[in-house]
């Protein structure tokens, strides 16, 4: 009786921990010293965290073999929250007020609302996780809380690029790019510290128009040998001429932008495809780890390995 | 037997659920449905994972009675946390090649690093989370990470003030503003829709050298009718002139900029003595609370309260 509490302790501690830092490592020797409790126990624990975290879809626990061995936390957006998700932003698209003079449309308030961000990070995360990502890139202004977001649900760097050069970033790299819109020249600029060289660079910007800044941001990557691995937005709004760039994914796409009739009307975008194929994916892969607890031959081993399994995926229901 | 393992699970999912969503409201009601469990049941554990973030530093729950009630996770950085950033920050701040031409200091890495925002975040919500604060507000571009961090970790929404006026943000409030440093006159503007008239605001930048632009920042929460809670920034230089503000708190001050000598020498700032001060309030009712355990006159009592919270505490032990 006196050793349950201490795990129930244990197991809280190491949850709010590891929860608190998505993908970041964590040592098990480090966790076995703090608590002091034997490796296997730290497993035992890890096991039945990464089980709940699953059965949630909140995420999983990735663990790593060996001396460096350790752990981390990979979040996920709960599929019932992320329809939720594009359904609200879909809503919020579609309210008339967001009009604005020249047919822009105003989307401040939502860039600066933790629950949007959180929920747009765990969504880039969900669908870009399992994709070798190692660094974040997008352009003042409106994409920073976007890509500070992807940046902590992912743990990596974020770059910035300016609009206009300057004194505080120390030498830079800049482009000239054409928006797709207006078709006017403008020009970017990148600290030559910011980006290392050969890095893979997910892109992360507010708006998708024509295109014009997203390829400038891609041929700034250009300069600095690096490739961009995906390119995501919050908004698509329709383009008025043929875009200058593919495969950019959207959280929410504007079919229509009516601002005589002070008409929006809005979908979900692209990337709740890439979301709904990566959590596939992985779910894929759980059915398989399943499989792998019974013997090689897919018959049943004398079922103690999947009696484990599901006595913890019990603990959750 | 059969019951440990569920509460495990539960104790898990719960902890996950709330310490990714800090300042979040959750409803016991809606937890009791969701886990098929009594609501006394939910109030246990909620009270032993209290004890556990607690204990570890990382936090407190605070529940909230009544039909409405609920509960939310509120975020500290764990006090040894908290000064290897001091003395990290230190270190990184005295790095001579982040000197650059015209005594400017590049900072540009440590706002796109995600473990600087979630301590620096962390930081503010220790030192703040006990103000009355109802928005965060900051100005483009480099303060928007700090500013969506420390959004995140008090679920609080950002307002971001540009230096130029833009078509994309409505209309908008405009402010003159004399930079403390330059002594040029600037404008910055923020849009109308973004505070609400009367909020209490916490602002939130990356540098302060003469002080204009968090002055400014402070008479453009005049035209809101708003005020200014607390004003942080990451990094304090030392002014040219006398500075324009008081009461601005820096989690870093360079004390020494020799640019002809490359040297730069640097110290923790006065947001670490707000960190610290606002800690030991809240040990001090933590010991209250646990005070309150025992009968009025102090008097220990038959011991049961007592025992029960220190088994709760040995949880992590």
């Amino acid at each position: 009786m006196a050793k349950k509490p201490k795990r129930a302790g244990r197991l809280v501690d190491l949850a709010a921990r590891l929860v608190a830092a998505p993908y970041g490592h964590f040592s098990l020797t480090a966790f076995a010293e703090a608590y002091g409790a034997a490796k296997s126990s730290i497993s035992e624990d890890l096991a039945l965290i990464k089980d709940v975290l699953e059965a949630s879809g909140r995420g999983t626990l990735r663990t790593f073999p060996g001396a460096a061995g350790g752990v981390r936390y990979e979040p996920w957006l709960p599929r019932p929250e992320a329809e939720a998700f594009g359904e609200a932003l879909r809503a919020e698209m579609e309210r008339p007020e967001r009009l604005l003079a020249g047919g822009f449309v105003y989307i401040t308030d939502l860039l600066g609302r933790p629950d949007v961000l959180s929920r747009f990070g765990r969504l880039v995360a969900t669908a870009y996780g399992g994709e070798e990502i190692d660094w974040i890139l997008t352009v003042e202004t409106k994409g920073i809380p976007l890509a500070t977001a992807v940046g902590f649900w992912l743990n990596r760097p974020v770059a910035v690029a300016r609009k206009a050069s300057q004194i505080t970033e120390g030498s830079v790299v800049t482009v000239s790019y054409v928006s797709g819109t207006t078709r006017r020249i403008q020009t970017m600029s990148l600290s030559r510290r910011a980006i290392p060289s050969g890095a893979r660079v997910l892109i992360v910007d507010d708006f998708l128009r024509g295109g014009g800044t997203i390829r400038g941001l891609w041929s700034l990557l250009d300069e600095f040998q690096a490739t961009a691995a995906a390119s995501v937005v919050l908004v698509e709004t329709p383009p008025g001429a043929p875009r200058l760039v593919d495969g950019v994914r959207a959280a929410v796409r504007l079919t229509r932008l009516d601002a005589e009739a002070g008409v929006l009307v809005a979908e979900p975008g692209d990337l709740m495809h890439d979301y709904r194929a990566a959590l596939l994916k992985i779910e894929g892969e759980l059915k398989k780890e399943d499989a792998a607890l019974v013997d090689p031959e897919g018959r049943p081993d004398d079922g103690a390995a999947d009696g484990k399994r599901r006595e913890r995926r019990d603990a959750v229901d």
